[in-house]
């Protein structure tokens, strides 16, 4: 959040790079269609970018916010308000939608496993205009390879649908990606479930860190459930009614994810109980153990500390039998701890 | 959910089976009835799926959703939107209501308990359109024994009334079925609360059991509130101002269900806190049980030591009664002890 | 509830009994008033039974709702919905309100306290037509003999107003008797604030049953709330502008006994914490009177100890003055110990 | 409460007097103004009460309501509905506002703290007519002085706006002590942070107090923040739009104060956490000390224990040097431990 | 709060300054601006202050709001209600926003961290008029410098827009550097995590102290969503719907910084169940370690005792390997508890 302090002080609408910049050069790609046409430029030249004709579907892809300038000719270009600039430049926005007289901008956070497990968490904005669709992400790489695969194999409804539908195609691709992650907690939990019962310190912070990643993610998809609701409310002249059944869908899934990531955090209130619990469990063992001990063999060790003392006269001392005596003392004394304990179900 | 992710990808309306597939073929079976006439088919071919004529009721029950080229097929006769297919076919759906056009789309979870008393979850699409009721169910074996029943003995008004009775009825059945999984809940949570008096490690892990199932079945159930009450706010042609009158009485039952959820829930974290405290006052007192021999015998332990040392002088050693002395000292402190921890109420 | 169970797979409407019985036979009674006139019978035959003329006031009164059979010919004569009949047989109702074309139907919870002080949880159904109230009990034995009282006193203005007014009366004999009620509870709460002083194994359990039985009254209590708004919001015609100020005093009382119920659960976990903190307390206590008697004792037994060696050389055991030398060591132990435990204010 | 009870069965609109009598006989006095006349009688008798002129503002009040025949005279002079004369003598009311035809009538509690500290906690009822005030009081004392003040002097504007203003003013004055008792509720609740520190039983007993008192105090603010907002929603007649606007003044201070409440709740949650935390390092500490005695002395009480024993055959016992030998494993024992607690820094 | 409490009893809208006076003499500076003229008169005489001219945009500002009559002049002189010029001087005020007919009231809090780290907390209130803005602080030195550099070097769209864009500029700076205070709360809570490792009664009173500043940063930020959502809602006159959408940047950034504290609340309260978990751990730990050593010695020294007593008649001491005999028992006790330690996993 270090960069965040540093716009302070700046006009509202600065476009400002704050975040950490992850790739070195920006890069551009087209995707063009219609039902029959289809046409993919990547690597693409600022200075061809020209205005989108209006009986194709496009869709400009951008990886890399990090280039201001670009993001402001991009902004002049589709004549986009200058605090939608600002905020695609900003990498740490709550997911959001805002609906403007002719676009519609969404930012979303992307998350996927990276392969080696650990969470990649991107901003992406996304930005419905008349007939194209705009996205901006951070670094190359991102949840949309089937997307291209559907459009540029024609596959199922996706070119025959406008501009709205792609931008429903991509939010979903998105939000199914959600669950992967999901999936991916829900194994660390039920492993943190079978380790509890080994009695270790690492547990709480296995779980201490469980919480805190959740909590993150709460944050980040919460604010979604809003947006699509939004959508709905809102009535955009941009989606058709068409599009919107389908973004029903989508809300389903959101409200699912939440769901799912409500569950999890009770699943770790609740390790967290088993885990004090068994703690506490532990430790009545340990005391129990020094308590049988100590309580049978203290007041042994006095007894015969008491026949250790070297007064002259001790008349149990010369009795033929006082040794065998005592052994009988403490074997009475201890048999009948034992009995006691067992009836208090010590052990 | 791990089919979930190989979805990933997919074309939205792609009808694809992400559950676990629990019979081999499906089984289609047909009941269609007039106030006077009764017809029931069961193993019904696809082929001979005809319209189903406007004067007769028809329901038709598909057990096994796996085979997706059968509900493309039915989806594409009864003329139903990808989604509600792709929604059938997925069986983790959370529990929900759509209104389209022609039909109303319910997808509900069938609870109820094995032989063995285990809870099978399964999910059930039902689907009310002018003159017809569609459900479809992953496994064989339901819980409208009696509703069949009740329409081939025509017993009470369910011929009478059209589909939409038929609709009610059908969810009716699913939700009366709560109750009974919810009774078996409940005598478990009245036998944990038993057992917490005796001091016992599976407490802790029954307990965390039951708070999870708990919290599973409340995510199952608690979506019915909200699905019930818009069946009465939006007002779908297809449901009769009369049936919506019996749905009201589902929908108490169904707050009902949840209302009791609820309550176990406050249950089993109250029998978590007296298991805690319990386990607090055992603790108190083994540690009491410690303390009290330890602080009576560990002073004695070193008083007859001090006349067990070797000193060459040692006046008490030579007394007449020393032995004896030593004897009313260790009776009178440990009888002031006992005093003491009589009057501290420590036994 | 389990008799719950026994009534899936029933049709809906299906007036079965579903609670315990309680008394043999059902029995009828019948008041009518006008502001001059006022008949009372007891133990009225169901043939006499006929419509009730409409300038005069009826309240018919049954106790006993076990007779399946004798509520179905009430339903038939005064011209109820199946679904109310079923509701008035089920004893496991929550508290709700209905309102129907011509009339208004209601389900609460009577609670009083037995002779002995236990609680007594009964249900009531009392529906209100165009100029008769009927109420429907489950034993006889009600909260209404002062409302009975003013009808034959002729006190006040109960017969002047109608059958409306009867009806308000009748709800808020039952909502007053709901403060004698937690009357006891506060008092019990009370108590067990002083107890919770004596260390004793009880409270836990105590708190524990007297924090779910408030939770059940709760559950009994909470929906009166929404009923009785509910009463503003739908506009009956049955019920005149004037008889409508009365509720909302009944509705002020509802809200205080709720907040009542709130303010005993906070409480009960308060004390909950203070007995907590009170165990933590005494085991601190007896902790301490441990580790002081040890770390006096256990050193000073090391030392003589080492005196009652046997080694042939020793020189100290030669000395003159060493045992009491011994003795000077020890009083200087215990006495430096016991200023150190004094500075750390152990005791 | 138990006066509650003794209503139970009474016709509703009854006048009973419900709370403790804390005053012989009942004051009433009167002042009436004009922004130029002012006039003020003390000790009123009832009969030369007449109706007010309408080119006066009236402010009569009363101190003391268990004199029920007077309340009913009132009612009947001013027009009352039965329902506020009930609530007026009914000593518990919860805090709420009641719009009537021709009065709004409003209940508070005036809350103060008594000389010596403790919190005085009386009902005062506040009817505002066309042109006239009513205050009806518990007992003699009131936090109106000012106002009276204020009155008599001509300050500001209260002499020339109406009764709807002097309304406001009474309201503004008793919302303006809760600050004053939540001023000595912040400062006991500092006092007791200060404490926390020296390990105290009473910590706990005053926490708790503190919790039930503030618990208490949420119960009597709490339902001002609606009774304000439904001032301006139902927007009587009988208020301007220029006393109204002086309104959202008290309701701002209402959230305040409401608002300081919570946190002071946060707040002794807070200090329990710190003490249950403070316990438990206690505990800790004792543990440690008890721990580390033990562990040092115990083994070397053993191994002195060993060359005690009396065998005949012990070479050990013979050597020149054993005695001191054992010396030098004891020290070594006892450095090596002292060294693994420092590391493990147990000290 | 204590001054406060003196406020009582006096009438409503009287100005009285209630805060701590941080400044001798209050300063006012002026700034009026057209897109093309810009002047800046700092320390500006009261009697020079003319009715601002309407083609020019004019912020007044005033450091110092002890000096009531200053304010009652300012008050007349831009025609403010009595309750605006009361809060100015009340500097105890939540955050809110109140509509009039010539102006908007704002009240904020300005928090940022001094050169020492701590946090200051000044109240600060924004009016709105026609023409102008007019800003109040308690103490010279703000966070607006950004703002006045942009009005100066007429950069961005400050000076063409007008005195609701630059209303608009000074909450927004307000809001920015919430931003800066949260980034350093959160580096304390990141400190606060490394130290719960290091056993240390300090992090509790830290954790402690960390909870109540977030608390309390939370009560100052939490009215902003309201405060600016109504903004939206009222829709005055004085506010462009231009600067309306800037409000809605603000209104996101707001939400951000909320969200933001309760993830700070939920980590403070997991690193406290961390430090929790850890103190318990350490008490197993050393409860460990005490009973190894007394369960292994305790009964040892029972046994060298046995052979410690002096009995005329003890057979096995006068065997020739009795003391070696003796030896080996020890050590294969000690063994075997060891063994029997190791098997429970105790070290």
């Amino acid at each position: 959040m270090s960069k965040k302090s540093m716009k302070q002080g700046q006009a509202p609408g600065t476009v400002m790079f704050t975040g950490e910049q992850k790739m070195e050069s920006s890069i551009l790609s087209l995707i063009s269609y219609t039902p029959e046409v289809f046409n993919e430029t990547t690597d693409l030249e600022l200075e061809r970018l020209s205005t989108f004709a209006s009986d194709k579907t496009s869709w400009l892809n951008l990886d890399g916010v990090h280039d201001t300038s670009l993001i402001e000719h991009l902004g002049r270009h589709f004549n986009l308000h200058p605090l939608t600039l600002e905020d695609i430049a900003s990498t740490q926005q709550r997911p959001k939608i805002e609906f403007f007289d002719d676009y519609v901008y969404v930012v979303l956070r992307m998350l996927h496993l990276s392969d080696k497990g650990t969470l990649q968490n991107e901003q992406i904005s996304i930005i419905l205009g008349k007939h194209f669709v705009l996205t901006l992400q951070e670094i190359p790489g991102d949840l949309f390879e089937p997307v291209r695969k559907r459009l540029r194999t024609n596959k199922g409804r996706i070119r025959k649908l406008g501009a709205d539908y792609l931008f429903y195609a991509l939010i979903d691709a998105i939000v199914d990606a959600y669950f992967i992650v999901l999936e991916s907690y829900g194994e660390r939990i039920e492993a943190l479930e079978d380790q509890i019962l080994h009695y270790d310190k690492q547990v709480i912070e296995q779980l201490s860190s469980l919480k805190r990643e959740t909590l993150l993610l709460r944050k980040t998809i919460w604010p979604l459930r809003e947006l699509l609701s939004s959508l709905h409310r809102e009535e955009s002249p941009l989606m058709s009614n068409e599009v919107l059944t389908f973004f029903r869908d989508v809300q389903d899934h959101s409200i699912q994810v939440i769901d799912t990531i409500e569950i999890f955090r009770e699943l770790l209130s609740s390790i967290h109980d088993v885990h004090l619990s068994n703690m506490s469990y532990r430790m009545n063992e340990v005391m129990k153990v020094l308590t049988i001990i100590s309580t049978i063999f203290i007041p042994l060790s006095f007894l015969v500390g008491v026949y250790g003392m070297n007064f002259k006269v001790m008349p149990e001392l010369e009795w033929q039998y006082g040794y065998f005596g005592v052994w009988g003392i403490i074997l009475f004394v201890a048999i009948s701890m034992v009995f006691y304990f067992r009836r208090k179900k010590w052990f």
